[in-house]
Formats: structure tokens, C-alpha cells, sequence
């Protein structure tokens, strides 16, 4: 019950990464670092579940539910960040995340759909049935990063 | 009712800031770096409703509903990254974060109080009222950089 109105509350919120005039005056610069930010907390909290998930780390009920929390609110934040002003910013991305809009909009509905996904089972649902929502987010972290971030070292 | 019940669900999450057991693990420079991200994420999500409260930005609803839930998340994220391992990092951090932890811990409450405030008024709350929430959040942001923050330039 908490949970569906928990997502009610944040509704309003799945569309704003594609609203971009609010941060047409923020600095490029300033923009990356925000987008990077953000990349970096969704690892702080998404990590230890991975960690979980694949039996790295003990399984814990209470840190999945929060740091889903907190990974239902992360997966809104990086996206207006990838402006087409920073597009000459050095960064990590590739030039296909402004040239194919489209495909980068289906990743983005994707990781943030596997998210609800999560949340929706991150407090009551039992501990498989975490572990499975928390794999399938982790492909679509990959998958973006895939075709839209340049291989890591 | 959504507010109350979306405040229900990240109630386990309040007291989360003074667990550190979990990141006992994570090198001392990715928390300075978490930490210093959600922070980065906060200015982010509060400039543009302090802008707001200011009359230098149009006032605008819909932005503080969203930005006061990115801020709810936020307001909880960056604490577990000031971990005594961390004292010897470079950050603008001052000592008095490590040998004044009871006040660090009253700044913490107090700036996560005004946020909770601002989080009953963001949706249906009139524009003063929330005006003068975001006013409250920023003493509280400014009371903590004052005590235990380099100054910036």
C-alpha cells in the first residue's frame, strides 16, 4: 500500500528528464558533474544489491529497501544532464547518446521500468523475487552503458 | 495523503545516516567522493526552489513538488560518507565534523527536519507557505556549512 502511493507521489516525476528548459541556463561544465553525480550514487546504493544478488554480500531486507529507495529517486536525477550543450564537455558518454535520441530514451524507459519493478517488490517481496528484479536492473545499467558510455579500464 | 504515506516509506530510512557498518568496506576516497555527489545533487534540487523563495527565479509548483522529492531522497544520503576513515582525505570537511559528532548529528536533524517541513508543503502547500519551507531549509544547509566546512572562495 505505502509503496503504490509512494510511487504516486513521484509520478509526476518519470517525465522531467526529458523537460530540459529549467537547466537551459546551468553551465554545461556544471551539468556534467551534476549527471556524473548522479551515475555515482546509483553505484552507492544499486553496488550492495548486485552484491546480493549475486551472493556476494549477505542478503539483507532492510538495505534493499532502502537503497531502493533511494535508487527510485537516482534513476529520475542523471538525464537532463545530457543537454545538448555539454555535448563537447569531456566525459565518458558517446556521441551516440545526442545522435540517437530515440534509442537512448528506450534504454532510459527501460532502466527506470525495472526500477519500479524493484520497488514494487523491495519491501514484502521475498528474497528470490529481489534478487531477480535486482538482476534485471543491472542489464539495463549495462545495456546503456554498452552503447552509450565509452568502455571503462 | 500520498505525503504522509511516501514520508512512511523512507521512514526506516532516517536513522540510516549513522549506520556505517555497511560501507565499512567501501576506500575512503569513493565515500568522499559519494558524499561530495550528493551534495553536488542537492544544490541541484534546492538552487533552483532557493532562487525561488529569493523572487530570482518564477515560482513554479510543479518544480518544487519534484525537486522536494529529489531532496527527500538527498537529504539521507550524504552522512554514512563521513566516515572516521575518511578523516585524512582531502575535502573542504573541517576536523569539528569528527571531534564534534553530537553537534554534526543536531545539524543533520535539523536540516533533515526542514526538508520533512518543506516535503508537507510541497504538494498542496500555497506558494508562501512553501516559499517560506525552502527559506527554512537554506538556514539549515548554511548552519551546518558554517561550522563544518572550509569556507568557500
Amino acid at each position: 500500500m505505502n509503496k503504490r502511493l509512494m510511487l504516486a507521489g513521484f509520478a509526476l516525476a518519470l517525465g522531467a528528464g526529458y523537460s530540459l528548459t529549467a537547466f537551459s541556463q546551468v553551465k554545461p561544465e556544471v551539468l556534467v558533474k551534476q549527471r556524473q553525480a548522479a551515475m555515482t550514487l546509483q553505484g552507492k546504493y544499486f553496488g550492495p544489491m548486485a552484491g546480493m544478488a549475486q551472493g556476494k554480500v549477505p542478503y539483507n531486507a532492510d538495505t534493499v529497501a532502502f537503497n531502493t529507495a533511494m535508487l527510485d529517486a537516482l534513476s529520475r536525477m542523471p538525464w537532463d544532464g545530457f543537454a545538448e550543450s555539454t555535448k563537447g564537455e569531456k566525459s565518458a558518454a558517446l556521441p551516440a547518446v545526442w545522435s540517437e535520441p530515440a534509442k537512448v530514451k528506450q534504454a532510459i524507459d527501460n532502466f527506470q521500468s525495472a526500477v519500479q519493478a524493484l520497488v514494487k517488490v523491495s519491501r514484502g517481496g521475498d528474497e528470490a523475487s529481489q534478487k531477480a528484479a535486482i538482476a534485471a536492473v543491472g542489464k539495463t545499467c549495462g545495456g546503456c552503458h554498452q552503447d552509450f558510455r565509452q568502455k571503462q579500464n
